[in-house]
């Protein structure tokens, strides 16, 4: 079964819950920062687990204390629940 | 240059300013705990993070939430001013 | 629905493909060592991997460069074929 | 003290010893591709120890099981001997 891609509305209302997540292009992004690195790479192996338990991977960048995650449904070619459900989780990880 | 000895007075007066940590025989102690597996291994990196980073490394433990670490200053046979260190920058992680 | 115990003989029989492994107990088990702390920690990350992907969980400790695995299914109190399909997954892990 | 930035042909020297790595403007870039996610990720735990234990920290991005590192000196605009070395004890993790 393939996924829906979600509207332009769909998206923009889901982002309206989660504060620090934007739309870019065919991705939901947002950009995290934390103390140093070890605490950046600590959140990146939580956020991997969310990955790998729902089978559902970031485009991902960091350096240092930064970093940077887009999430999107490539095999749709845009935003699906599973995107705004992945947002969702990574969102609710204690900071 | 090897590490003193601390005595059995410096170890109790160090534990006084680690909350949870305990001594055991010729180790601190502390279990942590979390809410499931991710939480329990993520922090284990951030411990690694530490233990490589100060080339002192815990006798640890996990099973699914809960992380049990011991650290211990094993070419002395005892604790070391390295081993309350240790503690105190686990300690330090933010929850 | 329950997972069934395996008969001493069937634990026997599994161990023969799993080189390296013990049986101790309730729990299937095996100890790893590698080159140095990092090595065993990110083994330690792929082995994580596997057990929150399958939702069964080692009970497993670290010193340094050596890992200690014990698998057991504890809701049964003994070794199931998830045991077996989990030592068989690490077994797979690449070197 | 700060690194010399390396000349041209220092770089372009420093790469015949290291297959697979590129000069990408002010960094030296490589792609590394693994056969699922938990292996890329393992793969950039051993990474990670490296980046902290020698604190020279990568621009790094991931997509399920591709991951693209770029190291420069920041603080020097340009390719040192520090990311020669970087790139040379990543390239000597074990496959």
């Amino acid at each position: 079964m393939q996924r829906r891609l979600l509207t332009d509305d769909e998206v923009a209302s889901a982002l309206t819950s989660l504060p620090g997540w934007h739309r870019s292009g065919e991705s939901l992004t947002r950009q995290f920062t934390f103390v140093d690195f070890p605490e950046a790479f600590a959140f990146m192996t939580r956020v991997a687990f969310i990955a790998e338990h729902t089978d559902h991977h970031p485009n991902w960048s960091n350096v240092y204390n930064t970093v940077d995650i887009a999430i999107s449904t490539h095999d749709r070619g845009g935003i699906t629940d599973v995107d705004v459900d992945f947002a969702t989780r990574v969102s609710e990880l204690s900071p």
